[in-house]
């Protein structure tokens, strides 16, 4: 086996996509990163077909007028070429705009740890945020704000445990949740109280203090539901904004049939709302419009959101959860629409981590696998097969390209394919952000 | 379930994708258009992943500077949607612009032919191609040159049982075959000799005589291997090319081990050459080659280059014939390259019809499908699934949208989400073709 990428290829920083057309080196005062996790062609034609139908498309995602391919690619831990890559690996790509190894959080595969595009924003000056529908501390999310190496190390007893040298009592930066802090977003929303509710540092200041008093003795705002998050109505670096909204990851929006191994021949149903979600638990396109908001001034801002579950409802075969999560993000990307219409000076960027590994196959067929038959809004029959995961196994990501689509200053230098690293740099440079400190 | 699409919608013509940038309504004197038969973009990229590695990229393909994404949906025979089509009526919606059934040729939902883009681009007077390594009877080439209701109808004794209406017996134009002659492009090269060799007509002057020998009576040069075709030099009206190059369909460039249940787990393996081909069957790139020597002039042409086996492939979970006809496919568009940059008044397309369902998966995953690992160029492990066929039934093809890539005059128009349907308006402007007619 050929080791190619180890060394200087492995950490090398992607060149920028910029430059390619004749208003690709404009720049954009603010950028609205918008990251459908495991949210391929297959996911998003699925989500399509089945709530705007064979001549519909997205209101948001499909009306940014410029598109392109990333290659999602990582590395093993020695180095050589992984085709299918995890979220982590893939968030740092884009994220720090280095290749690395499937688990990593914004480190190398040596174990360096690489500026993030939060990060670097921040020390320009610009406002930032970071939303998502998972726990905060999940792989997206923590691949802006922290630097472990492995993304299980959420909570400081983990980190003692799965990444020692990262942890606080050995001189390290301490755990995702902890490095959260240090980091410190005007906002971060999404999942994760639990960790923050139960855990507690075990060496410094906050030592013996759970990390949710730790968050309020360094001045962030803490909120846990929609309505407190509706009378937010400010956050700057003296007083953040932190919205841990679960326990863990937010329940989805849609529930449906369970993807079993006669699914496609079973008579198509439709996807329902799911009733273990309330008004307390906001949506992704309310997160959205309240982080532009907070955002929103003369500093200008980056802005991650990322619609986390439709990559954990493929995992599960779970066909509506996959579905109604595809059109969380578009509803969030047709309001940073609204708002960039508004604003003038605003890039919106959509795009995947990675795909997963569902399918649209002929309307009632059984694969070797798991099917599930829906009833669309024009009242056809959409069959999708979850046919990675042996029996009791979850399913597989898929290797396959992704879809990214733009809009705004800058976004005409997305128009064809490029290596995932490459992100990096086209944010990097709309933002004109220091890649080299 | 509601009928939404009869009617009106089923036959109407597709507005056209041009006018949307600065020269979208430039004209271009050729056309060339290829087709990589379930080509989607898991398809592409393990070909670019086996072939290119995780830096690399398609030498002619991924060269476009413009892509875009085409949604491939069919009808039922009612009229209903149909979320996965076949390579039939995916070829109806490109080549006539409507949408209509699985296994229809050049006809709507209510049995109506429409003109194809190949007919309509010989009566404004300009010369015409159709390339392929299926037989030249197979869906995707039949749809430019022949209307027939079934894709099976091939050969008049095949349409006499399966499109009566058709048959040369009943008043109908005949078979596939048949109405090859008469719809008489200057260039068509391709497999399918056998039923030239073995059929005879039923009915009318040539009632009686194999469809060979009506064809040389006809006037077209028949050639059957590489040698022949490197030896014509002119393609005509009155003498136009016929190439049939196998029985069927061509040979796949390479051979591999065969998907099982248990491949993700076995070591890795090179695919390699297929010794089934040999120096008389002419490549991909050859024929695109040929086709190009004869079809240039001042006249103009449209010329459709299809890559028919990677399709065949995937359905039969062979991975290495599939990727190894995708990169045949390539060398292809890298030929067509070279002559429009010599040209200069040359647009080039590339898209598939519909994507297949094979995955990428992990290395080493054995999935609830047939699994095949091989050892990439780089010299790491790529793992292939196919799990959408039941034990002894073939893989199904995937409803994902496609890729569509363009370069040259009036290519710019491809940029964004687009019904495939569009394409036909698409070229019919760039030519300037009479749709009306």
């Amino acid at each position: 086996m050929l080791v190619v990428l180890v060394g200087t290829a492995a950490v090398a920083v992607a060149a920028t996509g910029l430059g390619r057309s004749d208003d690709g080196d404009r720049k954009a005062q603010n950028v609205i990163l918008f990251i459908g996790d495991g949210m391929g062609d297959s996911e998003l034609t699925a989500a399509r077909d089945y709530e705007h139908g064979t001549d519909g498309s997205f209101p948001g995602i499909d009306a940014l007028p410029h598109v392109g391919r990333f290659t999602p690619h990582s590395l093993t831990t020695s180095g050589e070429p992984d085709y299918v890559a995890d979220s982590a690996a893939t968030a740092t790509a884009w994220s720090s705009g280095i290749k690395t190894y499937d688990g990593a959080i914004g480190v190398d595969v040596d174990g360096e740890a690489h500026p993030t595009l939060l990060e670097l924003a921040k020390k320009k000056g610009l406002k930032t945020g970071n939303v998502t529908t998972a726990a905060i501390q999940d792989a997206t999310p923590a691949a802006l704000m922290a630097h472990v190496s492995d993304r299980d190390c959420q909570d400081p007893d983990e980190t003692a445990d799965s990444c020692p040298e990262n942890a606080l009592e050995n001189g390290g930066e301490g755990s995702i949740s902890e490095q959260l802090m240090v980091t410190r977003p005007d906002v971060v929303l999404g999942g994760g109280f639990e960790i923050f509710d139960e855990e507690e540092a075990e060496s410094g200041e906050y030592a013996g203090v759970t990390l949710l008093d730790q968050a309020e003795q360094r001045g962030f705002q803490v909120v846990q539901d929609a309505e407190a998050l509706a009378e937010v109505d400010s956050a700057t670096q003296k007083k953040p904004l932190l919205g841990l909204f679960s326990d863990k990851h937010m329940p989805v929006s849609w529930v449906g049939p369970k993807a079993t191994l006669d699914g496609g021949t079973t008579p198509p149903v439709r996807c329902e709302v799911n009733e273990d979600r309330s008004s307390f638990d906001p949506t992704l396109k309310q997160m959205t419009e309240k982080a532009l908001e907070l955002l929103d001034g003369d500093q200008g801002f980056f802005l991650q959101v990322e619609s986390a579950s439709i990559d954990k409802s493929g995992h599960d075969a779970n066909a509506c959860g996959q579905i109604g999560e595809t059109i969380e993000l578009d509803e969030a990307v047709q309001a940073a629409r609204a708002f960039a219409k508004k604003d003038g000076n605003t890039t919106i960027l959509v795009t995947a981590d990675h795909a997963q590994s569902s399918q649209i196959v002929q309307a009632g067929l059984n694969t070797r696998g798991l099917t599930a038959s829906l009833l669309t809004n024009e009242g056809a029959p959409l069959t999708l097969s979850y046919a990675t995961g042996k029996k009791g196994v979850k399913q597989a990501h898929s290797g396959a390209s992704v879809p990214i689509s733009a809009e705004g200053p800058g976004a005409a230098a997305v128009k064809d394919l490029q290596e995932q690293t490459e992100l990096f740099g086209l944010i990097s440079s709309l933002l004109g952000l220091d890649k080299s400190s």
